[in-house]
């Protein structure tokens, strides 16, 4: 087999920045030493910046799932009602959780494709006058989706209960204010928007989050979150409770100084700017976009041409160039495939995607006018900079 | 400024696969030890395959420049006549350290862009019959001239010269059998098709080379070929005369490895596959090669358009895209620019070097139909895969 170099353009994980790789390449500190302290810290305040909050953002070890849990075990009971926008695998899995932990769901069923009306939460609200929790996506990964945070965060915000968003594979891509838009709970991952491995799940909450998490009586240990709190102010440098993933945390001081340098501002113009390219790439090339009124800028969701599974278009494109973008999930597993362009991606990558994308569709049968994608991009890019 | 990746698409250094960079970070060996002998042996076992030769490969720490020196030392002596095959700054190279180290020069001027014709060699060997080494470059970088080495060893082998070959940019990129074609000296660097750093020249010589650097009478020491062989064979594990490139040895035992699960045949053909798609791809642009006759499979030199500087190209690539290829040297400073494609190189690096540069050019105001570049270039991999 000829040399083929290995690049992913999915929606997480994503690739990682040479410094950030070799990050992971220092040994091991103990965490229980100034040393390694020194470095948390440095991460803790620097972290705040990507959530755009003042609050004291929480680094778990565990999956972005993980985080899910905790967010939801911190600002409900079991036998509370929490509302959940499900208009995807990701939304729906809030509601998995919910139910898995004993939590009573108000479900509002949002097609898949489509971004929730911020009257229908507020409609929830009204029909749910218990509910204690509103949980809400950022980046709707399965649907390519992004959705009114803002504004369902002003909706929430007038009544008791608290709003939990899944930033998983949006912060750090989509622009997202925390304090600003009142927002009481934001759970992030760092396989996506922030460049890393995946493994560290980080999470903060709002006063009104805070208020509700110290009032749980029970059900969470590993995610008690007061008690991590504990240990982040209980001394001059901050610490977690539990072993930390030392590793990672080392390297996401190298991605967080990456972050830096570039600028939110920047980072969310970059990421507006690969989604439209890769919007018109796909559009140009006569391909239908799942979520064309409200597309993410983290990932594109493209409905796969007639005739040709999803799953064939991610296969060829990573057997024969590589490049892992990813197929469709759920009920939408065959029928679409999804490239992401967030995180350490550029514009030369979204070109090579489409490029090598016109030529597997055309070795699938497909008729596509090969160079139209790539020349529609460049459109894009060139309009940009000028 | 927005993330911008850094991409190497020029002729050397190239990029390096992350195994071979991971390599790196071994810990040192001491180089008097079998553990690192043992790595060492398999290195110059596996090495041999890329030269195409049952001859030791000798390995120098040293750049190709200092390899080109140790082929000229042990091949000829101060004085004696060596005819050197100029037709770029590389075949220069060969004629500026005969003369700074006392060789008298018989040079074959080719025009730049052109491929020597053997039979200039055979008449320079008819009007220098004292001369005793012949000086070719297989792969001329700064023209992207391929030279007939087949057919120029055929025409030294009928002499009493020796043939040496500058393959620093050619080996493991475009075809050479040293041993089938009967070619005296071949020299190579690690930064080229080798996917590594620099830092390691690589030399072997056939036996008419060995019986000659055998009677060399002096002017070497750091070079002297015959000392490094006995140093290879003296004990049951080869090893070097001098302090070795440990981190290096230990790199190319991973890129080797990398080469043969490859396989050369299937290397040979990939880089030329490269090089046709970027060639189809520049001149679908309306672009002139600058050696169409006898295109190098390891890089593409093109002239720059009309009102526009090649270095003004490399610079808006490289700053704004982050895509590193180089301009021109020499008396070709600014008229070209010239891609290179060897190594860890792939044909997603070819859409996306294509794709970027046509933003590029029609920035500078050049009237390039864009996404036609990559088209060609498409059309190139399509017919291949068929």
């Amino acid at each position: 087999m000829s040399l083929i170099k290995k690049r992913i353009m999915a929606p997480g994980p994503t690739e990682v920045p040479p410094t950030v790789l070799a990050a992971a390449g220092q040994p091991i500190l103990h965490h229980r030493t100034p040393q390694y302290r020194a470095i948390f810290a440095e991460v803790c305040e620097k972290i705040k910046v990507v959530f755009q909050t003042k609050q004291t953002v929480l680094t778990l070890a565990a999956g972005g799932t993980g985080g899910m849990e905790a967010l939801l075990t911190n600002l409900s009971e079991p036998g509370e009602t929490v509302i959940v926008v499900s208009g995807g695998v990701f939304g729906e899995r809030w509601a998995k959780i919910a139910e898995a932990l004993g939590r009573k769901v108000a479900k509002i069923d949002v097609e898949w494709g489509k971004a929730v009306d911020p009257a229908q939460v507020e409609a929830a609200l009204k029909a749910n006058p218990e509910a204690v929790l509103v949980l809400g996506t950022l980046s709707e990964t399965s649907t390519g989706v992004e959705h009114p945070i803002e504004a369902i965060a002003k909706v929430v915000a007038g009544s008791k209960a608290c709003f939990g968003v899944d930033a998983i594979s949006g912060l750090g891509a989509c622009k997202l204010l925390m304090d600003e838009w009142k927002i009481d709970a934001v759970v992030a991952g760092t396989q996506k928007g922030l460049m890393m491995p995946p493994g560290l799940a980080l999470i903060a909450l709002s006063d009104k989050g805070w208020a509700k998490a110290n009032s749980i009586k029970s059900g969470r240990f590993y995610w008690n979150l007061p008690t991590a709190l504990k240990s982040m102010t209980a001394e001059k440098l901050p610490d977690t409770t539990y072993t930390p993933n030392v590793s990672l945390v080392m390297q996401l001081r190298e991605s967080l100084n990456l972050i830096h340098a570039e600028g939110m501002e920047a980072i969310w113009q970059r990421h507006q700017l690969l989604a439209k390219a890769a919007r018109e790439g796909a559009k140009a090339l006569g391909l239908k976009l799942l979520a064309p009124d409200s597309p993410s800028c983290a990932v594109t969701a493209v409905w796969s041409p007639e005739g040709v599974e999803g799953t064939a278009v991610v296969k060829k494109l990573r057997d024969e160039w590589g490049i892992s973008i990813v197929g469709g999930q759920g009920k939408l597993k065959t029928s679409i495939f999804r490239i992401g362009h967030l995180g350490y991606a550029d514009r030369a990558d979204v070109l090579m995607t489409l490029a090598a994308l016109e030529v597997v569709l055309t070795q699938l049968g497909v008729k596509v006018p090969r160079g139209e994608g790539v020349k529609a991009a460049q459109g894009v890019f060139l309009e940009a900079a000028k």
